[in-house]
């Protein structure tokens, strides 16, 4: 189980990381295992979509049970089924960098972090360091 | 406008009044005054639509202009129309106390609160508690 | 056909009605005959969503044929069939004064005004004054 | 804060500079920074889409932080994920430009004008006329 006190530690730490890098604004949203909003910060002068983007991001990761990373790569591949696949999600699977999954010490998924607002990338580093400031494993892409 | 940081202090303040008075686990959505989220936490036991319920009162209170207090009010005069109003909205529109309205010294409307997971009544003291802890002013039904 | 400058006439003599009668802040929507919105201007102040309120008044009286005062007083006698029209309809079907008819010579409904933002009747009031500006006839409820 | 009398001179000089250009008939949007609808006028002869992608190029600037040129651009690249985008949207960004971002003297944005009828490039020199008139600076893509 992924509690409000951890998602808050993955948001604040993930926030921390993006302002020593001086990265664009960003939003962070953290879901638990059933792609449920868990905790939510939004940094002034993110754009009114990013919510939507982060959500997506970590909502996808959480669908398809690897992080955005891959579906990035699985899009350049095939880009005409990750339309339907956004299709049938209602929106929620956004494939570029950013969504992470998070998983305990069994290796169990336990929820995912989606950012969005600077380049996937970037986004992506700000997940990694939140997940693991808080004592989990991040997965970027499929994981072990 | 309403800053993550003023939205954070409303957030944390409305959970330890909650805390303190033992209520039900709440979720508390901060949205600015376009209705768009700018912080959300889902205290450990809440359930998967109190997200919703929550958004709904915030986005219901910036929608028609004053607290979900007063559209309870009117949707026991006017059952039919209230349900109207929900379809229009999309769902966002929710006729129980707890959508509290932000104003700043201005009586400027910057934003809204909306919580659920306890009774409507003790949902609402907590999103006052949390609006006047970051030194604004709350309205519960028409502002002033 | 419903013209740009007709549609146009019909707003702002909807609003100088409005603010000769000291009336809360107006949204007002004009739409052809095909349900389309040609023209729209909201007032300072007015909630967010007001459109959709405005919109749906004008929208449902074009849907049914008649105005939407009529629809108000089935709704009263069938409060369960205007919910499901509400949502057969995806929500532009309201209940409320203030969805009026457009009607030209001929008697042919041209299109239709929606207006939200006070109570209806009062809505209704400006929509009236909106339409008889611009040389048309307005019908609240059933047209003759 | 975008009123409603600013957000009338926009539309109406954007229209002043499509006949002086003899651009086709336009669809004009003007938004608030929230992404809600202040003012719209549709000349005679557009078609019944075009208030749906003269609201999308608006809102998507808004959403992404950036005039929908900049996004028309980042679609020839990469035209999977801005399909990803549009279905996130809810169908609001659409990449062709004539989504221009609103800014104030202080570089505050205070909303987005979104205009469709003729060519992306036609529509978006009659929203920057249209913001220029109103005493606003245009950003066609990333804001200074």
């Amino acid at each position: 189980m992924l509690s409000l006190s951890k998602a808050t530690t993955i948001i604040d730490a993930a926030l921390e990381k993006a302002r020593a890098e001086n990265f664009a604004p960003l939003a962070v949203a953290v879901l638990d295992a059933g792609g449920h909003l868990v905790a939510y910060k939004r940094e002034d002068g993110a754009g009114i979509v990013r919510f939507d983007i982060a959500y997506g991001k970590a909502w996808g990761s959480l669908g398809m049970g690897f992080g955005s990373r891959e579906l990035t790569e699985r899009a350049e591949k095939n880009p005409t089924f990750i339309g339907v696949l956004s299709t049938v999600s209602g929106g929620r699977m956004v494939p570029s960098p950013g969504g992470v999954l998070i998983q305990d010490d069994s290796c169990t998924v336990v929820g995912a972090v989606g950012i969005s607002g600077d380049i996937g990338g970037n986004d992506e580093i700000c997940a990694v360091a939140g997940i693991e400031a808080a004592g989990f494993a991040a997965a970027t892409g499929v994981p072990k």
